[in-house]
Parts: structure tokens; sequence; C-alpha cells
């Protein structure tokens, strides 16, 4: 699915409210910002050998912008929809356009949650799913998503 | 739930196509302008001793982002989010991160419109619920939730 | 929908087990008797000029009789129904052949209950709703039924 | 419902994604551009003597406000929602604001895909639905509006 | 399913609201109140050669009580159970103690109203229903009974 | 709804496997064939001065012309559409061309069978309905229609 | 959950229609009364040491009354609610009030029955169910009750 | 899908009742009748070069009769089989068996109908649809078909 | 279930669009036609010294009026209602009129098709079913028919 | 439905995960062993004289083998199927083999738990249940079979 | 699908109770003994020149390791998974190991039967279905899958 | 969760079929065995520094009894419970016996499957989730288990 001329960019893209990581309810979310987590991310990515972007926003409309904008040089995205996992067709369609591996990632799990939380409107189309590792979840997804791409 | 420590700020948020409120179908939505109703609310805050902020947006991520903003600052929100009633994770979540009284409002009864008007994304996190006595009801809520944060 | 030739009465109608009200569980339901609700609601109703009426029952069916009772001299009706609003067409009915307005009130938020409780009977046929501001819905109601009568 | 001194002014809005229209994924939705198909459409309005305005935007509240900036002074709606077809409440709201004809457009059968994009939130409140002929609907659409609009 | 030796006495059942047939909202429920409804029956009644009973009651449990009250010495029964129609297992229960003719009853079209309206409790126990004929209803149902029981 | 001017002509329509009422089963259906039923009718209907016309198919095209035929010259409908009552749209489409009363009937009780035949596609475009009497359902649907029409 | 200081009080419940119990389809319900089974429990109480109080009801606000009254005082309570099994929401949040064990009873196996009995309103609420062991079921019932409430 | 050496012949079906186009109901179904909109479509024919025939029938079997009929010979078909939409499979079938162009049309928005109607057993094996338009969708479907086979 | 006085006739029914098996798409329904199907039938029949008719329509009334036509004379039924199975109640109550043995078959395996004919209409008054076999299926029916009738 | 004749034997059947009680969590479970349990259950038997067999598996397999072992030679079941409760068709199918009193029994209250444990695939085709009164459920179904076993 | 080199045996599985055929409630599942359709079946195999192995087990795992261990030698499978029809995907999987034709048979007609019966977990991975023809399905599946392996 | 005194011991359960692995359908599953896989795992483990013990059946009680058997003495699981994680409670059941982490995982992304295949029987139960990874999930999730235990 991928070989060594494809480029090696991974987009990792942060959902709404997940900015607010580290900084309210703790108890729930743990004391990681996502500051801390993107900079994993980063360094992890510059011992893989790959050019890591990390990107946040609160509006459906923007990660749709930000996913167009790679389309064609980025080799791998991770995306944690948070809220948008279960309402945005939007971004389904963006993903749709790509030809690369997708892997989806929850923190917490979504299964112990609000029913409506059980649903995703891109579990179908992602390559994987990692759910309920927390912050380590991201890592594993970031290593995942390197042996997928070559 | 709430004590003199905390400010008195109360944010009021108007969802999507309430700034056309008065402007165009006054028999349905009556002829009162948004503007008029946020200087009722302003003039009401000033009365009880309180601020009023008032925020109206058509982009549920402006929504979010405000909702954010006043994180720990504010003592109580005032809600009509209008479409984004029956939508809206983002803000729900958005809310989630607050822990003050939250206050939903419809101008109208949404029971006596299209079925999927009737459930509410932000119902059951709400504290409390104000819906059919027109702009009335902003006025209620305010005073309403003035009692809750004491 | 209301004018001064209009009797200027109120009925406010407390469904069942609303009798027991400050008397059993007060961490849930508070310790406000429904005497001391209804003394505050004929005491508010003096200082607006109307005639407020109060009444409670276990009884459907003398909820019926009630309503049909006042049908053509009262003003509002103010209503909590508790477990008959999610279960009585009978009441529903009898509402129906009033042409007034109609308060629905519910002294919790009924959304973070039983999924049973999310669905009420009579929404959809009463003017406005009040859910969630515990005792002080039944004055809020008051006062916003006021205005609606005129 | 339109006569000679209504402005004939054609607003044509296209939702997420068609702004990647014929530049990924050619097999699927052909290899004709958004571009191509705004500059069919400007010649034909052109054509017919009337205005035609071309609008795209991934941003659901972007669309909000387009529509309710030509509410007034628009003479006839061509709307491609794509994604937000199936999800936007707040789009089917600011329509409801505006008395002009509708037309709801889908380059593809929607119906060959997936359950969720069956459901259209603006069918019920659209004049016309034109749907499966690709970018031709469009032109279409708009000769079908002209004739609506006289 | 009856002969000459059983009693013919035939009981007629009005459930809750229909006392107030007549007395409000004539240009649904036409003029005709219940009292003349009654005496048409007990005219045609004695006519026939029968013993008619009327009975009307907004109380399930009066219903109930009137049911268990004629078990045995009655030879057929009308019943428009109005509201009670789509929630009463009890009136069920009651009129499945009896053996005899059963007639369900509505003066309008329940089908042109609310869905909760479509469904009977009593339908599938009855022995026939009549809807729609308005009070001729109610005579074309005892001419029925009356051919039911001999 | 109907007066002395309208002609008094009432059509009689028989659906599906209804030809063969009393000639199979007899112990489910009784014995009495469609011809004795139409008989009667045709009896009753000039006792009552009114043309009766009667009419049986096996096929839905068939119900759906004799419909359209009988427009604008006939002054009441009794359908019994058996099997079709809860399958065909075009004779309830075929119903809705006319604007006189349409008494549907049935002979057994409908509840009392498969689910599937607790559904009718005509009842809520039906004046009336008539269910479980047998045969002398249809005496008692003329008599209910000649009321109508007056 | 109980101890020697609280009065050992039974309340025993019988719903609508019970009281017909062994009077009418002894083939079905047996042939044993009420007035029997009531024997039998009071003997069974006077033998265990307890109060054993019975009540009977076809009307559901007399049997919310009820719980009401013994609320405080009674130390158990064995309730066939019948009917009210599967649609009263006031019994079920006057048996709330309490806190004292709650032993649901049905005579037959309400599984065998239509589907709407299959779903109690009171299950839920309960400390402990028996069902299908005929009268026999309100002996093991009492005998089960004195074990939790010691 | 088409080229030159197919037939241009197109065959357009209309299904039951549409015969009673512009004679009953003019404010509804609009004074055009099917002959008129017939003849409409033979001329633009003309004027296409290519051959149309018309058909309309209010049986299902007719129907698909026709289309094993024209199963070689024709190269599109435009079809509105108006209640047959929501029922029939036979006509699915009969359309499953060709390998042209379909153009689903109606004339009237059909999601602003009945629920029953939303569902099209044709919309996911057709090519396209057009709704809403009115007679003009027919004119719209032939030159839509006409770009399709070239 | 049946004896030798009984006559031994056998009716194979096909439904809608059989009429076209082998005419077109091979590689789905083979290349065997329905003539020769039939002739298979025919020549089996003979072997086993029973008379079979065969019988296809397009027309659901058609089958119904067939099968009324042999009640009394036919011993037993083989039939394959094609897209009536998922939609004919007629059929079904026309089935109900015979007291014989029915074989309901299905060329291809219905379960790997479309949801909507998963559910067959008479498969619960059937006698048995055969499905998947192909052409092969007839014989076996045919066969095992036999067996059944003796 | 019993007699001496018949032997008197009762076999008791553990479900899965019922070998593991008293042993974890027995803040939830209890701390009594299913060791204790069948001991109090032989020792009962033993007192009414009659036979005792307790069996418990995790392997539903095993469980089929026990119920078809025993048919024709036990007089009564009683079974607690644990998890296979709401899954197990096979032991339903193998408790249909016999004509013998079934008493399904759980020790919680399984209305209190998740909703997959709210319905039983026995509970329409045994006996009697017996929930919520923790280990002393078991001898009070042995002491109820005995009456049922005479 | 097969050829002369593929080994032709034939693998016939019995699901759970299916062992005690014949032997209990001969009214209901015949005389039977699956003894003798199992001799039936290897007479038949030996005529035909293929070797038939039969195997019943009430174990799901067992079913499941039988499939697994005749994958790759065996030329077509015949399977009742009676109680597993409806529950058992472990079963569906280890079919789906395999590439040869399945038969799925029923002794009665399932859809006659329980509604959970109706839904069959391996019929869409099946190649044919026999329902309802008693023992004899199993020599006519035996027949029927001959002539699909050649 | 967990400190240095609890042992390192993993458990790893293969659920059914995924013996097979590798082994047929290499195109779907690759071509990795299962030996293979649990060798990775075995080494991974011994790196770590811990014990790692790996389980497959086709047996759901075996599945039970090993989760049993390591209650109390394991310190983490992970489980591909295959086919029984859409149907087994029992292995639920077993699993809520145990408070350590559990990791679920699947191989192939189980969201592009069957619809019956979407929904977890263990997922709320569950620590953390990995779909889609193919083998390298196994050694994911041993890698993120050893984070959860330390």
């Amino acid at each position: 699915m991928a070989n060594q001329k494809k480029p090696r960019n991974v987009l990792v893209i942060h959902g709404p409210n997940l900015n607010m990581l580290g900084k309210r309810e703790p108890d729930i979310y743990g004391d990681m910002t996502l500051e801390v987590i993107n900079a994993q991310l980063l360094e992890l990515g510059k011992k893989q050998g790959l050019t890591v972007e990390v990107f946040q926003s609160n509006h459906e409309g923007n990660i749709v912008d930000k996913i167009q904008e790679v389309a064609g040089t980025c080799s791998g995205i991770i995306i944690n929809p948070a809220a948008f996992t279960h309402t945005s067709i939007a971004i389904r369609d963006a993903l749709l356009l790509l030809d690369i591996p997708i892997v989806e990632i929850h923190l917490s799990n979504i299964y112990k949650r609000e029913p409506f939380r059980h649903k995703s409107m891109i579990a179908d189309i992602s390559t994987a799913q990692i759910t309920g590792f927390g912050p380590d979840g991201y890592t594993m997804a970031l290593e995942g998503i390197v042996k997928m791409i070559g």
C-alpha cells in the first residue's frame, strides 16, 4: 500500500475540546496536556525518520480544509475526531478522498460512555482503531502507522 | 453550588440563525430583534449586579471556542443552541468541561415542531430548561440562574 | 390570546406523589413541602391581582374532573403532572378542551432520569415548559403565565 | 410565486469537499472541476439574463452566513449540501427564512450509497430535487429554477 | 354465542372527557351532548326490547368496577374508552373476564389523529369496531349487538 | 358534505378473494356467499331510494380503474379492500381523487389476525370504518353512508 | 437492610381485577378466591409473628394513596400490580419513596402472555420477583420477605 | 454507456392515477393533463431526433409487461411509478433486466407527503431522479436522458 | 393429508419476470429458459403419473384468479412468486383457501440479496421451501410434493 | 401434572461462572459458595423425601447433554442458566423435550442489570421464575417445585 | 465449481438435540430416529458413489472443530444447525473457511415457529436451503449437492 | 491499578477459528499462522520480563474455564474473542470476575464487515481496544498492557 517513493509525512488531527486536555477535569482525562502529547509525537517521528504534523481545531470545517490540504502529500493520518466522531460526514468524505492509512484513536473507552458515542462515522473507512490506552494510544498509533507505510 | 467568591458573570449564547430574529417571518418568531433581547438582558444583569455577556454565532466551532474561553471565569450559562441543540456533541463536550449552572432555553415550544427537534443533545447535562415563553424566557432564565448562583 | 375581560384565575395542578414533597428523601427532592410551595403561589397571585387555586391528586380521574370543572372560567393552568406526564392521554384530552395558556412544569430535570421520563404526553399541547428549577419553577411559571394572559 | 419585480439573482451553494471535484478519484466523481461547473453556470445565467453567484465552503457556518446574507435579495437557490445534506439543521433553518424556490441537487445517486446518505434534512423544505445527472444536473437545475421564478 | 335464556341487557360505557361532548369545541365534536346520545340509546333499547344502561366516568378504576359489576348479568357491551383506549390494560383485563359480545366505538376516525391514537388496547379482544360515524355510531353499534345476541 | 343535488349512487367494492366467500372454509368466513351479500345491498339500496353498484376484483388495477370511472358521479363508496387494505397505495391515491364519504369495512376483526393486517393504507383517508360484524357490516355501512350523504 | 427495631408489618397489595379471582374463568385462574389467599397470608403472618395487611383496588390512585399511607411504618411490601405492572409510573414513584424490601409477584407466567405484559414498570426497583407459582407464590413471597427483614 | 449504434428510443411510463392529471383537484396537481404532457414529450423527442413512446397504466402487471417488451430495443426509460414507487418489487425486477439509463420522476416533492412516500423501491437502481418540478420535470428528464445516451 | 381418491394434479406457478429467464443476464440467472424448465416438469410429471400444469404471469391478480380456479381440484402447488413473494397478501390469502401441500421455491439464495427479499409473505403458510438450487429446485420440489400427496 | 408414580427426582442446573460464587467479588455475589448452596438443597431434598441432583457447567453443550440424559426419569428442574439465559436456544430446545415443571431462578434482580440481561430465552417455556432472593431462591424453588410435582 | 479431481466426500452435520429425534414428542418431530436418517444417507451415498460422513453434537465447539477438520478434503456439506442456526457466528466463520457447496436444512418449516427462529446466521453464506420436508429433506439435499459437485 | 507485588503474567486468548490463521484464505487473513504470532508474543514477553501464556479454543466453555483458572494469578488479559465477541455473555461474565487490565483485539477492522460484527459484548468492560492492525495488533496490545500493569 506504500513504498519508499511515497513521502513519509504523518498528520495527527485532534478534534474539538482536545485542546483542553489536562487543563480541566484531570481526574477524568488525566493531567497530560495536548502540548505534551504533541511533543512526544514529534520526537517519536524524528526518531522514526518521518515528518509529523499536529493539528487541533474545534471547527469541523477547519479539519476538512486541513485534510484536503495534505491530500497527495501525506502518507498517513492519525485522527481523534472527538465529538465529530459521531456526527461528521464531512470529515468522513474528506478522508475518503485519500488513499493512505488512517488510524482512528480515542483516549478513553468510548463503549463505556453514552450510547451516542458508540457509533463512529469513520470506523468503517479507517484502517485501524486504538481505544482506551489514554495518551499512550497516540504513540502506539504512530508506531503502527509506520509499519503500515513501510 | 455557588458562593460569593465565585465571579458573577453570566454568558448568554445564541445559536445559528438567531441573529435573524425579528427580521424575517415576524408572524412566526415575533418582531423582537436579538439586539433588543440582548439589551434587556444587559439591563437586567446590571440591575442584579452581575456581568452579562451576549454571544451569537452561526458557527458551531465558535460557540465551542467561546465556552472554552469562559471556562473558569464564568458563573452561569444561558444557551439557546437553536439548530445545534439537536446535532452538536462538540458543544455538549465543551459544556461538560464547566461546573456551573447551565440553562437551556428555546423561544418556541420545540415539541410542536418536527420530530427531530424533540431531542436535545444538552438537556441531560443542563441544570434546567425554559421552553415556549418567547423572548421572556431569556429574562426568566437570567432570574432563575441568579437564584442558583446565589 | 387573552384580554382583560377574561377572568384572571390560574389553576395549579400537582400530580401523584407530589403531596409527599419534603416529607421523604429530602436529599433528592429538597425539604420544601408542597404546602409551602402552594403558600408562595397564593401570595404571589395576590400580589399580581389574580386568583390562584391549587390542587393535588394521586388519581388521574380527579385531575381530569378538575380540569373539566374549570373549563370556561380559568385563564391559565400550571401543571406538574408528575408520573402522569408520561402516561395520561386522558389529562391531555381534558387540557385539549381548554383554549388558555398551559405551562408544564417539572421540579427536576427529567432528562437526567429514566428514558421513559423523557417523553411527555402534554408537551406538544402545552404553551411552555419549565424544568429543573426546583420549587422556584412554580413562581417562574406563574410570572410567565401572567405575562401571557395580560 | 415569483414575478418580474423580484430580482433575478440565483445563488448556487456547493457544500464541503466539492471544491475537490475533478481533482481526486476522477473515476468516481468524473474529471470535471468545480471551476468548470461554475463557469458553465455563470454563462448559462448570462444567457438567461439573470445573475448567478457561486459559493463553496467546507464550513457549515459559512453556508448559513451566506444564506442569511442573500435573504431578501435572492430569487432562487440551487444547493448541493454534500455531507451537510444529512446532518445540518442549521442550513435547514437558514433556508426556512427564505420564501423563494430552492433546488436540492446531488451529483451522484445518493440512494446507491451508504444508508445514512438516503435521508436529507432539507428535502421536505426544498421545492425540487435533481439527483444523479452528474455536473449536468446543475444546468438542469438552473433552467428549472428559471421557469419557477418566471 | 347467545341465546334466549341469556338476559338482554346492554351496557354502554363512555370513557374520560366524553361527558363534555357538545359542550366545548362543537366544531370538532359536533353539538350533540352525551345526554342526547344516551337518550337515543335508551329509546332504541326500549324499541328493541332490551335494557340499556349507560355509564360515563373519567376514572379508569370506576370503569373496571362497572364492568366487574355487570359480569354474569350483561349480554353485551358497547364501549368508547376514549383516552383509555390506548393506555388501559386494566379495562382490557376486566373485559377479558366476560364472555359476551363487545363493540368498540369511536366517534371520530382515530386514524386521522396522533399516531399514539392508532393503537387500541382492546381491539383484539373486542368482537367488532365502529369508527368515524359520529354519534350515529352508537345506535349502529346497538343494532349490531342486538343481532349478535339474538 | 352532501345535498339533494348530488347523485345518490353508492359503489360497493369487494377486494381480492372475496368472490370465494361462502364457498370455502365456511367455518371461518361463514356460509353466506358474496352474491347473497350483494343482493341484500341492492335491495336495501332500492328501499332507501339510491342506486347501489357492486364490484369485485382480484386485480388492484381494476379497482383503481373502477374508482376513477365513478369519480364525479358517485356519492359514496363502501370498500372492503381485503388483502389490498395493507398494501395498495394505488387504491388510496384513487380514493384521494374523490370528495365523497368512504366507508372501509372488514368482515372479521383484523386486529385478531396477523400483525401485518393491523395497518390499513386507507384508514386515515376513509370517513369511517366498520369491522368484525360479518356480512351485517355491509348493510350497516350502507345505512351509515345514507345518513352521511343525506 | 432491616433490624429488630423496625416494625414488622407487611402490606400485601393486589391490583385491578384480582378481586375477581376464583369467581370467573376458573380454568385459567384457578378456583381459589382472593379471600382465601388473604386468609392464608394473615395466618402465615401470625405464625411468623408479624402483622400482615391486605389491600385490593381497581384504582391506581388508591394504590398510590395506600403506599404513601404506610410509608415509614411498613417493613416490607408484596405487590401484584396486575394490569398496572405494565403502565403505572405513579405506583413506581410511590414505591420509590420507600426504603424497604419489595417483592413483585404474578400468579401466572407473564412471559407466556401478550408481549406488552413482558415489561414491568417496577421490576428494576423491586428487590425480588416471584412468577408463575399461582396462589402459592404469595406465601413464598411472605416467607422470602421475612428472611429479608430479619 | 451508449453509442450511435444503439437505437434512440425512449419509453416514458406513467403509473397509476396519472391518467387523471388535470382532471380532478387542479389546485393540487395543476390543470395540465397527461395528454398535454405526452404531446410535449413527443414534440421534444422529434426535435431531438429520437423516438418517444408514452405509456400509462393503473396495472402493475401491464407496466412489467411493457418494460419486458422494450428490453433490448429501448435506449432509455423515464418512469413516474406513482403509487407503485413505494410498493412494486416487480417493476424493480423488470427494470433490473435492462442495461440502459433510467430516470425516476415525480411531479410533486414526495418528501412533503406521507412518510410511506419517502421510500422508493427503484431509487437505488435508477440512474437519476427529478422531483418536484411538476410537468416540466418530464421534459427536463428527456433532455437529461438524451445527454446520457449520446 | 392426501389419499388415492384425491386427484393428482400439481400446479406450478411462476411469478413476474420469470418468463424472461435465460433471455437476459444469463450470467446471473443462467441460460435455461422457463420453457425448458416447464418441459422438464411436464415430463417428470408424466413419469410420476400425475398431471402438471404450468402457469406464469406478471399480474398479481391473474395468479390469484388461477389459484382460485384450481381450488378443490388441485392436489399440490409449487410456487415461485418472485417479486410478489415479498409484497402480495392477496396471493397469501388465495393460498389460504386451499388445504393442500404448497412448496415455495426460489431459484437463487434470496438471503444473499437485498434485505427486502429476506421476508416472504407466504413462508409461514407454505408446507416447505427450496431455495438456491437453481432450475433443479423445481424438479426437487415436484419430487418432494409427490411424496407428500402419496 | 404429576402423581405418585412419577419418580421424585429434581435436577438443579447451575450455568456458567456460578462455580465461582463466593470466591470472588463477595460484595456483589455474597460469600456463600455454590458448595454450600448445593448442600442445603441436598439436605432439603432429603427432608422432603426426594432425590436432588446438582450440576454445574460452563459449557452450553454439557448442559444440553445433561438435560437430555434426565429426560424421562426426572420430575422437575430448577435451572439458573446464568449467562446462557439470554443466548441459548439449544438449552431452550432441550427443555422443550421435557414435560415436567421447570423453575427458572436468578440470584440477583436481572432487571437492575444491563438491558441484554432483561430477556430470557427460557422464561416463556418455564413454569415459574424466582428472581432476586439470593441463595434463598434455590430452597424456595425446591419447595415450590415439590408442591407442583405433588 | 467442482470437478472429478475433487474428492467426493459429503459431511452431514446435525446440531443440538437432533440426537433425540424420534425418541420424544413423536407427534411433533415424527417417529423416525436420527439413526434411521443417517442410514438412509449412507445408503444413498453408496448408490451415488460418494462417501457420506454423519456427525451430531450438542456442542458448538465440536461442530466448529469438525468443520475445520474436513476443510480441504470435503466436497460438500449438509448442515442442520438446529438451535445454533440462530446464534452461532463461530459455525458461520468455520463454514466461511471452506469453498464448497453448503446446503442448510431444517426438518420443520421454521417460519411457522417463534420469531427468533426466522433468522439464520448461515443462510446468506449457504449455497441452498431445504425447509419443511421432514426427514426427506436430507436425501433431497444429498441429491441436490451431488448435482452441484458433479 | 497494579504494582510490583502483583505477578506479571499475561494471558493471550484466541477465540474460535483463529487456529486456522494463515492456513486458509491467506488473501483475506494473511499468511501468518497463529503459531508464529504466539512465538512473537512469547519472545516479546521474555524481553519485557513477564510470563506470557497463549490459549486458543473453539469452545466457549473452555475459554470461560481458562479465565476462571487464571483469576487471581494473572495480571493482564489480551483477548481476541473472534465470533464469540458478538454472542458470549458467559465470557463477559468470566472477565467481570477479574480486576485486571483487559485488551480486546481484532485482526481486521470489524466495522468493515457484517453489521452483526459491529457490536462487541465485551467492549464496555474492556480497558482498551486495538482493531485492524493485523498480527501487529497483538504485540502492540502486549506493549500497551505492560505500561498499564507497570
